[in-house]
């Protein structure tokens, strides 16, 4: 990861260059500003990668890419297309060169890994809800093309990337998804609590998890057929997530496992929010084709080795979930 | 459906009034030749919305989306931005206008819809591994804005349009396969099936499936983790893919069921494949975490109601498979 992290910092340190180097150029003021601007705005990514890589070298950021060398050589390839392109501040064409010169450097940025990462810091470093990296710097940029009049080729690129930054946005969203119910999916839900864990590693709040698992669901499978199977599990994603904070994440955590990541938690907070969707999955459900859910939790306060104190506390949740399997079902037990 | 692929027809046919359009007002010969086969290909899509729409007056599509008043409204959109387009032939701009013009065209004609229903289509008439419908033209309009020096701004603009196709193609593969093991999910196999189902019908020939469940999988979750019920999945799926023909397909049906689809088949072929294939998951995860599949399988030739025949052929599957594990599991019951 830490090689990643480093190229990364890279990219963006000669994408910063690039930018500076248009700004110095530029002849007409506020075209000079928007190049500054951009150029500000790659030094403050600099900031997000330097905490990523203090956390890394400290062992807090999991492998995230099973293809490592693959993502490294894609991050270099990158790193030259765009030390060639800052080669071109030294070549200047015509009158669009800027404009090109800078949409292709957007266009390079415009990598998954980037964006991915990007997104982790800023959750690590706190936001909630954080925007995509690369939307404020190219409205900025489409916008200076505009107002110039580039010309129609120029108007064309800009409105191509903004597609391709849209679609970059897309693909990151459905490889973090669950394509059936929506909501996160394993992977999505382990990146969206890791920075979350250490966020409240460092201020010392306890941290809860619920696992819920439908209780005999292959039987609605086999009975009601696949689509109505699928329809349950939606509607009791749809049953969780509308009985959850905003600020807890919710996950598919296997065919008919759901789990559940709540912080800040007080004393009794985790029973009693299990309790409640367990509740909610049984009144929300009934009808046709009801269904009960199998609930499993556990809190605890994180120590430095943030993630094996989480594995610690999962499989807490997991023998929690098997006692209340073992011992009835539809119902909730949960070790504070 | 059938206002969607209308939608769909008039699109190309805009498509192709604009690239004849373009091929009547080039002074170049070479320029005009490839404007002339573009739109000859834009000619060769609309035999397939021609086919497509019988099929569909004949109730042989089945809805393909779950959200068709959305799909039409993006469509409407597409086919008045290409209109537009269109009127864009009679007020020509710099030298670079009728490139601009055709890489917007195809900007427009880049959507997942149309690229959708365009695979289907040639799947429906025969080809077994359809190439995108824009690979072609786009390559075709890339190469003559090279050749002719169009200026770097257009080179920038074919870059991100090639970009733009390239990720739509991944958006596309992403929504129809299961990202855990990267078969088909049960959209993408009922894709991929439902056109392979209508040739057989026509050509008399029969279809069979097999279902495969594994056993008592929720106790690997339980005891080994879900990281290595996850691996095990993926082991499974490669050893079903790596056991059956190129011709037929597999998908992931739910939690721990794969569906294969095999066409056409021979008297007591079904039962051999099926019996190959349990055999292959039992010897190929013996080990640390042994695993074991039952298998229900059935055959037969469709009518012309194909979906009610395919549902028909499902539900004695099923009955097959609740068969082959009430009756001891890890084995395989197929009514031919």
């Amino acid at each position: 990861m830490k090689s990643i992290l480093r190229l990364c910092q890279a990219v963006e340190e000669q994408a910063k260059e690039v930018y500076e180097g248009l700004a110095q150029r530029a002849a007409d003021p506020d075209l000079a500003s928007m190049w500054r601007e951009l150029a500000m705005e790659e030094g403050r990514h600099r900031e997000h990668w330097q905490m990523l890589l203090r956390s890394a070298e400290r062992g807090q950021v999991p492998s995230l890419f099973p293809n490592e060398e693959e993502v490294e050589a894609e991050l270099r390839s990158v790193l030259t297309r765009i030390a060639a392109l800052r080669s071109g501040l030294d070549a200047p064409g015509n009158a669009a060169w800027p404009f090109v010169l800078g949409l292709r450097v957007q266009f390079q940025l415009l990598q998954p890994t980037l964006e991915y990462l990007l997104q982790w810091a800023r959750r690590l470093s706190g936001e909630a809800e954080p925007k995509s990296g690369s939307e404020q710097a190219l409205g900025r940029l489409v916008a200076a093309v505009r107002r110039c009049g580039a010309g129609p080729e120029l108007d064309l690129a800009c409105e191509m990337l903004v597609a391709l930054q849209r679609q970059n946005q897309q693909l990151l969203l459905q490889s973090h998804r669950d394509a059936l119910t929506g909501v996160r999916n394993r992977r999505g839900f382990l990146d969206a609590i890791f920075p979350l864990c250490h966020l409240a590693q460092r201020s010392g709040q306890t941290v809860g998890f619920l696992m819920l698992d439908l209780d005999d669901f292959k039987r609605v499978n086999d009975e009601h057929g696949h689509e109505r199977g699928d329809e349950v599990l939606r509607a009791v994603a749809r049953i969780l997530q509308g009985n959850m904070r905003q600020s807890d994440v919710l996950g598919r955590h296997g065919g008919d496992q759901f789990i559940v990541f709540l912080s800040p938690v007080v004393a009794g907070a985790v029973a009693a929010v299990g309790e409640k969707l367990r509740l909610a999955v049984e009144e929300g459900t009934a009808g046709e084709c009801p269904v009960t859910a199998s609930v499993g939790g556990a809190s605890g306060m994180l120590g430095r080795d943030v993630q094996r104190d989480v594995d610690k506390l999962l499989a807490r949740v997991d023998a929690c979930l098997f006692i209340a399997r073992s011992t009835g079902r539809n119902r909730v037990v949960v070790q504070e």
